[in-house]
Protein backbone atom coordinates (compact mmCIF):
# COMPACT_ATOMS: atom_id res chain seq x y z
CA UNK A 1 0.00 0.00 0.00
CA UNK A 2 0.96 4.08 -0.04
CA UNK A 3 -0.17 7.17 1.04
CA UNK A 4 -0.02 10.50 -1.07
CA UNK A 5 -1.93 13.28 -1.43
CA UNK A 6 -1.95 16.10 -3.51
CA UNK A 7 -3.56 19.99 -2.76
CA UNK A 8 -4.57 22.62 -4.76
CA UNK A 9 -3.83 25.50 -2.62
CA UNK A 10 -4.58 29.79 -3.32
CA UNK A 11 -0.68 29.55 -3.13
CA UNK A 12 0.14 26.99 -5.01
CA UNK A 13 0.27 22.91 -5.39
CA UNK A 14 1.65 20.88 -2.11
CA UNK A 15 2.51 17.11 -2.67
CA UNK A 16 3.01 14.63 -0.06
CA UNK A 17 4.29 11.18 -0.57
CA UNK A 18 5.26 7.95 1.57
CA UNK A 19 8.15 5.63 0.85
CA UNK A 20 6.91 2.29 1.93
CA UNK A 21 6.28 -0.87 -0.55
CA UNK A 22 5.44 -4.27 -0.18
CA UNK A 23 5.02 -7.41 -1.35
CA UNK A 24 3.02 -9.55 1.60
CA UNK A 25 3.84 -8.00 4.53
CA UNK A 26 7.22 -9.47 5.09
CA UNK A 27 9.03 -8.21 2.51
CA UNK A 28 9.41 -4.10 2.73
CA UNK A 29 11.80 -1.72 1.12
CA UNK A 30 11.44 2.07 1.12
CA UNK A 31 11.23 3.59 -2.48
CA UNK A 32 10.88 6.98 -3.50
CA UNK A 33 7.07 7.69 -5.18
CA UNK A 34 7.16 11.19 -6.16
CA UNK A 35 9.19 12.58 -9.23
CA UNK A 36 9.74 16.01 -10.51
CA UNK A 37 10.34 17.43 -14.28
CA UNK A 38 11.48 21.21 -14.41
CA UNK A 39 11.73 23.60 -17.40
CA UNK A 40 12.82 27.17 -15.37
CA UNK A 41 10.56 29.73 -16.82
CA UNK A 42 8.46 27.17 -18.60
CA UNK A 43 6.81 24.44 -16.84
CA UNK A 44 6.72 22.34 -13.46
CA UNK A 45 5.42 19.21 -13.29
CA UNK A 46 5.31 16.35 -10.06
CA UNK A 47 4.21 13.12 -10.52
CA UNK A 48 2.84 10.69 -7.65
CA UNK A 49 2.11 6.72 -7.82
CA UNK A 50 0.40 4.44 -5.78
CA UNK A 51 0.16 0.66 -6.62
CA UNK A 52 2.70 -2.03 -8.55
CA UNK A 53 6.05 -0.51 -8.27
CA UNK A 54 7.30 -2.61 -11.34
CA UNK A 55 4.25 0.11 -13.62
CA UNK A 56 4.98 3.11 -11.44
CA UNK A 57 8.62 2.64 -11.91
CA UNK A 58 8.29 2.02 -15.83
CA UNK A 59 6.31 4.97 -15.95
CA UNK A 60 8.41 7.21 -14.79
CA UNK A 61 11.31 6.14 -16.21
CA UNK A 62 9.23 5.91 -20.37
CA UNK A 63 8.13 9.81 -19.80
CA UNK A 64 11.61 10.44 -18.55
CA UNK A 65 13.81 8.91 -21.33
CA UNK A 66 11.93 10.53 -24.10
CA UNK A 67 12.12 14.37 -22.21
CA UNK A 68 15.96 13.92 -22.47
CA UNK A 69 16.41 13.09 -26.17
CA UNK A 70 15.56 16.39 -27.92
CA UNK A 71 15.03 14.83 -30.52
CA UNK A 72 11.96 12.99 -28.80
CA UNK A 73 11.49 16.03 -26.58
CA UNK A 74 8.53 17.16 -29.05
CA UNK A 75 5.95 14.41 -27.98
CA UNK A 76 6.99 14.17 -24.21
CA UNK A 77 5.94 15.82 -21.46
CA UNK A 78 8.46 19.13 -21.51
CA UNK A 79 6.80 19.63 -25.06
CA UNK A 80 3.43 18.96 -24.62
CA UNK A 81 1.47 23.02 -24.67
CA UNK A 82 -1.01 22.17 -21.76
CA UNK A 83 -1.24 20.15 -18.37
CA UNK A 84 -4.29 18.26 -20.02
CA UNK A 85 -1.88 17.51 -22.94
CA UNK A 86 0.86 15.84 -20.40
CA UNK A 87 -2.46 14.47 -18.40
CA UNK A 88 -3.02 12.42 -21.58
CA UNK A 89 0.57 11.60 -22.13
CA UNK A 90 1.05 10.00 -18.77
CA UNK A 91 -2.17 8.31 -18.46
CA UNK A 92 -1.71 6.84 -22.37
CA UNK A 93 1.97 5.53 -20.70
CA UNK A 94 0.25 4.19 -17.89
CA UNK A 95 -2.20 2.40 -20.02
CA UNK A 96 0.22 0.90 -21.88
CA UNK A 97 3.02 0.07 -19.45
CA UNK A 98 -0.35 -2.22 -17.69
CA UNK A 99 -1.75 -3.32 -20.81
CA UNK A 100 2.14 -4.81 -22.01
CA UNK A 101 2.42 -7.16 -18.78
CA UNK A 102 -0.89 -7.92 -18.69
CA UNK A 103 -0.77 -9.84 -22.24
CA UNK A 104 2.28 -11.70 -20.43
CA UNK A 105 0.69 -14.48 -19.47
CA UNK A 106 -1.48 -13.58 -15.94
CA UNK A 107 -5.03 -13.12 -16.62
CA UNK A 108 -5.47 -10.65 -13.48
CA UNK A 109 -4.18 -7.78 -14.81
CA UNK A 110 -5.22 -5.88 -11.95
CA UNK A 111 -2.17 -6.95 -10.17
CA UNK A 112 -0.35 -4.67 -12.28
CA UNK A 113 -2.55 -1.49 -11.36
CA UNK A 114 -1.66 1.87 -10.55
CA UNK A 115 -2.93 4.82 -10.06
CA UNK A 116 -0.83 8.47 -10.49
CA UNK A 117 -1.40 12.22 -8.97
CA UNK A 118 0.43 14.58 -11.51
CA UNK A 119 0.20 18.48 -10.79
CA UNK A 120 1.73 21.13 -12.53
CA UNK A 121 2.43 24.13 -14.36
CA UNK A 122 2.77 25.64 -18.11
CA UNK A 123 3.30 28.74 -18.58
CA UNK A 124 -0.15 31.21 -19.71
CA UNK A 125 -1.88 28.89 -17.53
CA UNK A 126 -2.89 28.30 -14.10
CA UNK A 127 -1.94 25.31 -11.81
CA UNK A 128 -3.84 21.56 -12.39
CA UNK A 129 -3.84 18.51 -10.82
CA UNK A 130 -5.31 15.46 -11.92
CA UNK A 131 -5.56 12.10 -10.71
CA UNK A 132 -5.29 9.28 -13.29
CA UNK A 133 -6.65 5.75 -13.40
CA UNK A 134 -5.06 2.63 -14.75
CA UNK A 135 -7.48 2.51 -17.39
CA UNK A 136 -5.93 5.42 -18.29
CA UNK A 137 -8.65 8.05 -17.82
CA UNK A 138 -8.60 10.94 -15.30
CA UNK A 139 -10.03 13.54 -13.51
CA UNK A 140 -8.80 17.10 -12.45
CA UNK A 141 -9.12 18.91 -9.09
CA UNK A 142 -11.44 21.28 -8.79
CA UNK A 143 -13.41 23.91 -6.14
CA UNK A 144 -15.33 21.20 -4.86
CA UNK A 145 -12.35 18.71 -4.70
CA UNK A 146 -9.11 20.96 -4.22
CA UNK A 147 -7.39 17.62 -3.22
CA UNK A 148 -6.42 13.85 -4.31
CA UNK A 149 -5.13 11.17 -1.74
CA UNK A 150 -4.28 7.89 -3.59
CA UNK A 151 -3.56 4.56 -2.11
CA UNK A 152 -4.66 4.10 1.89
CA UNK A 153 -7.23 6.55 1.78
CA UNK A 154 -8.98 6.40 4.46
CA UNK A 155 -7.86 6.97 7.79
CA UNK A 156 -6.30 9.91 6.87
CA UNK A 157 -9.40 11.75 5.08
CA UNK A 158 -11.72 13.09 7.73
CA UNK A 159 -8.92 15.50 8.80
CA UNK A 160 -8.30 16.75 5.66
CA UNK A 161 -11.66 16.88 4.93
CA UNK A 162 -12.77 19.14 8.04
CA UNK A 163 -9.43 21.73 8.09
CA UNK A 164 -8.08 22.39 4.31
CA UNK A 165 -8.37 25.54 3.20
CA UNK A 166 -8.10 27.03 -0.11
CA UNK A 167 -6.21 30.51 1.47
CA UNK A 168 -3.63 28.06 4.11
CA UNK A 169 -0.08 28.74 4.37
CA UNK A 170 2.52 26.17 2.72
CA UNK A 171 3.67 25.75 6.80
CA UNK A 172 -0.02 24.74 7.89
CA UNK A 173 -0.47 22.39 4.98
CA UNK A 174 2.79 20.22 5.80
CA UNK A 175 1.33 20.13 9.20
CA UNK A 176 -2.23 19.47 8.26
CA UNK A 177 -0.75 16.87 5.71
CA UNK A 178 2.00 15.38 8.54
CA UNK A 179 -1.44 14.80 11.08
CA UNK A 180 -3.14 12.96 7.99
CA UNK A 181 -0.30 10.82 7.22
CA UNK A 182 0.46 9.96 10.76
CA UNK A 183 -2.97 8.62 11.32
CA UNK A 184 -2.98 6.16 8.50
CA UNK A 185 0.65 5.19 9.37
CA UNK A 186 -0.81 4.11 12.86
CA UNK A 187 -3.37 2.36 11.34
CA UNK A 188 -1.69 0.48 8.52
CA UNK A 189 1.59 -1.38 8.65
CA UNK A 190 1.94 -0.49 4.90
CA UNK A 191 2.17 3.10 5.07
CA UNK A 192 5.46 3.98 6.08
CA UNK A 193 7.81 6.43 6.56
CA UNK A 194 10.10 9.04 5.52
CA UNK A 195 7.88 11.05 4.01
CA UNK A 196 8.86 13.49 0.73
CA UNK A 197 7.12 16.43 -0.18
CA UNK A 198 7.24 19.57 -2.87
CA UNK A 199 5.74 22.73 -1.89
CA UNK A 200 5.60 24.55 -5.34
CA UNK A 201 4.24 28.34 -5.61
CA UNK A 202 2.47 29.67 -8.31
CA UNK A 203 3.82 31.44 -11.04
CA UNK A 204 7.15 30.82 -10.26
CA UNK A 205 7.75 28.09 -13.07
CA UNK A 206 11.20 26.59 -10.50
CA UNK A 207 10.74 23.45 -8.55
CA UNK A 208 9.37 25.19 -5.03
CA UNK A 209 11.13 23.67 -1.43
CA UNK A 210 11.86 19.75 -1.30
CA UNK A 211 12.48 17.67 1.50
CA UNK A 212 12.05 14.16 3.53
CA UNK A 213 10.53 14.12 6.74
CA UNK A 214 12.21 10.82 8.41
CA UNK A 215 10.55 8.95 11.45
CA UNK A 216 13.14 10.47 13.95
CA UNK A 217 12.47 13.98 12.41
CA UNK A 218 11.45 16.21 15.75
CA UNK A 219 8.87 17.82 14.04
CA UNK A 220 7.50 15.11 13.21
CA UNK A 221 7.72 13.44 16.91
CA UNK A 222 6.22 16.75 17.95
CA UNK A 223 3.19 16.24 15.65
CA UNK A 224 2.64 12.95 16.24
CA UNK A 225 2.83 13.04 20.39
CA UNK A 226 0.80 16.58 20.41
CA UNK A 227 -2.14 15.33 18.15
CA UNK A 228 -2.77 12.80 20.24
CA UNK A 229 -3.05 14.99 23.64
CA UNK A 230 -4.98 17.96 21.05
CA UNK A 231 -7.68 15.19 19.65
CA UNK A 232 -8.05 14.54 23.51
CA UNK A 233 -8.76 18.28 24.51
CA UNK A 234 -10.94 18.94 21.41
CA UNK A 235 -13.07 15.77 22.38
CA UNK A 236 -13.34 17.75 25.68
CA UNK A 237 -14.19 20.92 24.23
CA UNK A 238 -17.16 19.36 22.93
CA UNK A 239 -20.54 19.30 24.91
CA UNK A 240 -21.38 16.35 26.87
CA UNK A 241 -23.75 13.78 26.11
CA UNK A 242 -26.42 13.31 28.73
CA UNK A 243 -27.86 10.01 29.90
CA UNK B 1 -22.39 -1.12 4.52
CA UNK B 2 -22.80 -0.23 8.18
CA UNK B 3 -20.68 0.75 10.97
CA UNK B 4 -20.70 -0.66 14.11
CA UNK B 5 -18.50 -0.20 17.57
CA UNK B 6 -18.47 -2.03 20.76
CA UNK B 7 -16.27 -0.99 23.21
CA UNK B 8 -15.42 -2.77 26.70
CA UNK B 9 -14.81 0.04 29.64
CA UNK B 10 -14.32 -0.16 33.40
CA UNK B 11 -18.17 0.80 33.95
CA UNK B 12 -19.57 -1.97 31.32
CA UNK B 13 -20.23 -2.13 27.54
CA UNK B 14 -20.86 0.09 25.48
CA UNK B 15 -22.69 -0.41 21.66
CA UNK B 16 -23.52 1.83 18.81
CA UNK B 17 -24.75 0.98 15.52
CA UNK B 18 -25.57 2.56 12.59
CA UNK B 19 -29.13 1.96 10.63
CA UNK B 20 -28.07 2.19 6.88
CA UNK B 21 -28.89 -0.82 4.49
CA UNK B 22 -28.12 -0.79 1.00
CA UNK B 23 -27.94 -3.17 -2.34
CA UNK B 24 -26.27 -0.58 -4.66
CA UNK B 25 -26.15 3.17 -4.06
CA UNK B 26 -29.35 3.62 -5.37
CA UNK B 27 -31.46 1.21 -2.83
CA UNK B 28 -31.03 2.14 0.66
CA UNK B 29 -33.33 1.37 3.67
CA UNK B 30 -33.50 1.85 6.76
CA UNK B 31 -32.98 -1.14 9.19
CA UNK B 32 -31.95 -2.00 13.10
CA UNK B 33 -28.63 -3.75 13.50
CA UNK B 34 -28.75 -4.22 17.37
CA UNK B 35 -30.67 -6.95 19.03
CA UNK B 36 -30.86 -7.35 23.19
CA UNK B 37 -31.43 -9.99 25.90
CA UNK B 38 -31.84 -9.77 29.09
CA UNK B 39 -32.69 -12.54 31.78
CA UNK B 40 -32.83 -10.31 35.40
CA UNK B 41 -30.09 -10.82 37.32
CA UNK B 42 -29.04 -13.44 34.82
CA UNK B 43 -27.65 -12.21 31.64
CA UNK B 44 -27.72 -9.37 29.34
CA UNK B 45 -26.35 -9.95 25.49
CA UNK B 46 -26.15 -7.71 22.55
CA UNK B 47 -25.59 -8.50 19.18
CA UNK B 48 -24.41 -6.19 16.27
CA UNK B 49 -24.08 -7.36 12.65
CA UNK B 50 -22.36 -5.72 9.58
CA UNK B 51 -22.83 -7.71 6.33
CA UNK B 52 -25.57 -9.31 4.40
CA UNK B 53 -28.93 -8.18 5.86
CA UNK B 54 -30.90 -11.60 5.08
CA UNK B 55 -28.08 -13.29 6.61
CA UNK B 56 -28.37 -11.09 9.76
CA UNK B 57 -31.48 -11.40 10.36
CA UNK B 58 -31.99 -15.13 9.84
CA UNK B 59 -29.16 -15.63 12.32
CA UNK B 60 -31.47 -13.23 15.22
CA UNK B 61 -34.51 -15.01 14.28
CA UNK B 62 -32.94 -18.16 14.83
CA UNK B 63 -31.48 -17.41 17.96
CA UNK B 64 -34.31 -15.47 19.09
CA UNK B 65 -36.64 -18.68 18.20
CA UNK B 66 -34.67 -20.84 20.41
CA UNK B 67 -34.65 -18.61 23.35
CA UNK B 68 -38.66 -18.73 23.58
CA UNK B 69 -39.38 -21.97 23.25
CA UNK B 70 -39.33 -23.28 26.80
CA UNK B 71 -38.15 -26.86 25.92
CA UNK B 72 -35.40 -25.17 23.45
CA UNK B 73 -33.90 -22.91 26.16
CA UNK B 74 -31.31 -25.33 27.12
CA UNK B 75 -29.13 -25.32 24.32
CA UNK B 76 -30.25 -21.61 23.76
CA UNK B 77 -28.12 -18.35 24.20
CA UNK B 78 -30.29 -17.98 26.90
CA UNK B 79 -29.43 -21.40 28.59
CA UNK B 80 -25.30 -21.23 27.84
CA UNK B 81 -23.04 -21.58 31.32
CA UNK B 82 -20.29 -18.88 29.73
CA UNK B 83 -19.92 -15.99 27.45
CA UNK B 84 -17.58 -18.55 25.31
CA UNK B 85 -20.53 -20.91 24.88
CA UNK B 86 -22.71 -18.27 23.88
CA UNK B 87 -20.10 -17.00 21.11
CA UNK B 88 -20.35 -20.76 19.66
CA UNK B 89 -23.62 -20.80 19.38
CA UNK B 90 -23.71 -17.84 17.58
CA UNK B 91 -20.98 -18.04 15.76
CA UNK B 92 -22.26 -21.71 14.49
CA UNK B 93 -25.62 -20.41 13.88
CA UNK B 94 -23.75 -17.36 11.49
CA UNK B 95 -21.72 -20.24 9.64
CA UNK B 96 -24.87 -22.63 9.12
CA UNK B 97 -27.16 -19.61 7.91
CA UNK B 98 -23.71 -18.24 5.37
CA UNK B 99 -23.75 -22.19 4.20
CA UNK B 100 -27.23 -22.48 3.45
CA UNK B 101 -27.65 -19.59 0.93
CA UNK B 102 -24.08 -20.52 -0.48
CA UNK B 103 -25.39 -23.86 -1.69
CA UNK B 104 -28.19 -23.21 -3.14
CA UNK B 105 -26.75 -22.42 -6.23
CA UNK B 106 -24.70 -19.13 -6.04
CA UNK B 107 -20.83 -19.89 -6.37
CA UNK B 108 -19.64 -16.61 -4.43
CA UNK B 109 -21.09 -16.94 -1.06
CA UNK B 110 -19.03 -14.05 0.03
CA UNK B 111 -22.11 -12.20 -0.97
CA UNK B 112 -24.23 -13.80 1.88
CA UNK B 113 -21.12 -12.95 4.59
CA UNK B 114 -21.63 -11.03 7.87
CA UNK B 115 -19.61 -10.23 10.43
CA UNK B 116 -20.93 -9.95 14.73
CA UNK B 117 -20.05 -7.97 17.28
CA UNK B 118 -21.38 -9.57 20.70
CA UNK B 119 -20.89 -8.31 24.15
CA UNK B 120 -22.90 -9.24 27.79
CA UNK B 121 -22.30 -11.02 31.03
CA UNK B 122 -23.42 -13.51 32.65
CA UNK B 123 -23.56 -13.86 36.00
CA UNK B 124 -20.80 -15.42 38.03
CA UNK B 125 -18.20 -13.83 35.27
CA UNK B 126 -17.04 -10.61 34.02
CA UNK B 127 -18.73 -8.51 30.95
CA UNK B 128 -17.01 -9.91 27.56
CA UNK B 129 -17.26 -8.72 24.39
CA UNK B 130 -16.16 -10.98 20.79
CA UNK B 131 -16.07 -10.22 17.15
CA UNK B 132 -17.22 -13.60 15.16
CA UNK B 133 -16.37 -13.88 11.38
CA UNK B 134 -17.99 -15.48 8.50
CA UNK B 135 -16.56 -18.26 9.15
CA UNK B 136 -17.70 -19.15 12.66
CA UNK B 137 -14.37 -18.43 14.57
CA UNK B 138 -14.03 -15.55 16.74
CA UNK B 139 -11.83 -13.16 18.86
CA UNK B 140 -12.27 -11.76 22.13
CA UNK B 141 -11.56 -7.86 23.18
CA UNK B 142 -8.68 -7.42 26.22
CA UNK B 143 -6.62 -5.19 27.66
CA UNK B 144 -4.50 -4.15 24.41
CA UNK B 145 -7.53 -4.57 22.25
CA UNK B 146 -10.68 -2.89 24.01
CA UNK B 147 -12.74 -1.95 21.03
CA UNK B 148 -14.56 -3.62 17.82
CA UNK B 149 -15.63 -2.21 14.98
CA UNK B 150 -17.31 -3.44 12.17
CA UNK B 151 -18.39 -2.62 8.34
CA UNK B 152 -16.95 0.46 7.82
CA UNK B 153 -14.06 0.93 10.48
CA UNK B 154 -11.45 3.08 8.51
CA UNK B 155 -12.57 6.57 8.85
CA UNK B 156 -13.81 6.62 12.23
CA UNK B 157 -10.65 4.88 13.58
CA UNK B 158 -7.64 7.39 14.23
CA UNK B 159 -10.22 9.04 16.94
CA UNK B 160 -10.77 6.08 18.65
CA UNK B 161 -7.22 4.90 18.90
CA UNK B 162 -6.61 8.16 20.09
CA UNK B 163 -9.11 8.94 22.60
CA UNK B 164 -10.35 5.63 24.13
CA UNK B 165 -9.82 5.22 27.51
CA UNK B 166 -10.70 2.33 29.79
CA UNK B 167 -11.89 4.19 32.58
CA UNK B 168 -13.20 6.96 30.44
CA UNK B 169 -17.72 7.91 31.61
CA UNK B 170 -20.28 6.39 29.42
CA UNK B 171 -21.08 9.66 28.70
CA UNK B 172 -17.70 10.14 27.27
CA UNK B 173 -17.85 7.63 25.56
CA UNK B 174 -21.26 8.39 23.27
CA UNK B 175 -19.47 11.39 23.18
CA UNK B 176 -16.19 9.77 21.20
CA UNK B 177 -18.36 7.26 19.54
CA UNK B 178 -20.85 10.08 17.54
CA UNK B 179 -17.41 11.60 16.85
CA UNK B 180 -16.24 8.68 15.00
CA UNK B 181 -19.33 7.96 13.40
CA UNK B 182 -20.10 11.40 12.27
CA UNK B 183 -16.50 10.98 10.53
CA UNK B 184 -17.79 7.76 8.83
CA UNK B 185 -21.45 9.35 7.44
CA UNK B 186 -19.41 12.71 6.27
CA UNK B 187 -17.07 10.34 3.73
CA UNK B 188 -19.58 7.22 3.28
CA UNK B 189 -22.92 7.57 2.04
CA UNK B 190 -23.96 3.65 2.66
CA UNK B 191 -23.26 4.22 6.68
CA UNK B 192 -26.13 6.64 8.08
CA UNK B 193 -28.11 7.72 10.73
CA UNK B 194 -30.55 6.96 12.87
CA UNK B 195 -28.22 5.78 15.60
CA UNK B 196 -28.90 3.14 18.26
CA UNK B 197 -26.91 2.66 21.09
CA UNK B 198 -26.58 0.04 24.20
CA UNK B 199 -25.20 1.39 27.17
CA UNK B 200 -24.47 -1.99 29.72
CA UNK B 201 -23.32 -1.05 33.34
CA UNK B 202 -21.13 -4.31 34.89
CA UNK B 203 -22.84 -6.04 37.01
CA UNK B 204 -26.30 -4.64 36.73
CA UNK B 205 -27.87 -8.18 34.71
CA UNK B 206 -30.61 -5.76 33.69
CA UNK B 207 -30.75 -3.76 29.81
CA UNK B 208 -29.35 -0.86 30.08
CA UNK B 209 -29.72 2.96 28.99
CA UNK B 210 -30.65 2.43 25.25
CA UNK B 211 -31.48 5.06 22.49
CA UNK B 212 -31.18 5.82 19.27
CA UNK B 213 -29.86 9.52 17.93
CA UNK B 214 -31.91 10.78 14.69
CA UNK B 215 -30.19 12.97 12.52
CA UNK B 216 -31.86 16.02 13.88
CA UNK B 217 -31.21 15.61 16.90
CA UNK B 218 -29.83 18.72 18.38
CA UNK B 219 -26.97 16.78 20.49
CA UNK B 220 -25.79 15.55 17.35
CA UNK B 221 -25.56 18.38 15.56
CA UNK B 222 -23.96 20.42 18.14
CA UNK B 223 -21.32 17.48 17.76
CA UNK B 224 -20.90 17.38 14.47
CA UNK B 225 -20.85 20.87 13.62
CA UNK B 226 -18.25 21.70 16.93
CA UNK B 227 -16.20 19.13 15.92
CA UNK B 228 -14.67 20.85 12.45
CA UNK B 229 -13.78 23.71 15.25
CA UNK B 230 -12.77 21.88 17.37
CA UNK B 231 -10.05 19.68 14.46
CA UNK B 232 -9.51 23.20 13.03
CA UNK B 233 -8.34 24.70 16.71
CA UNK B 234 -6.43 21.31 17.67
CA UNK B 235 -4.37 21.36 14.65
CA UNK B 236 -3.49 25.01 15.17
CA UNK B 237 -2.65 24.64 18.65
CA UNK B 238 0.47 22.04 17.35
CA UNK B 239 3.63 23.73 16.32
CA UNK B 240 4.29 25.08 12.75
CA UNK B 241 6.07 23.55 10.20
CA UNK B 242 9.23 26.05 9.33
CA UNK B 243 9.74 25.96 5.91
Amino acid sequence: MTYCVGMVLDRGLVFMSDTRTNAGVDNISTFRKMTSWEVPSDRVLTLMSAGNLATTQAVVSLLDERTKARELRDPSILGAPSMFQVARMVADTLREVIEEHAEGGQRADSTFHATLILGGQIAGSPPRMFMIYPEGNFIEAGKDTPFFQIGETKYGRPILVRAYEPDMSFEDAVKLLLVSFDSTVKANLTVGLPFDYHLYEVDSFRLGRQGRIAADDPYYEAISRGWGDALRDALHSLPSFRL
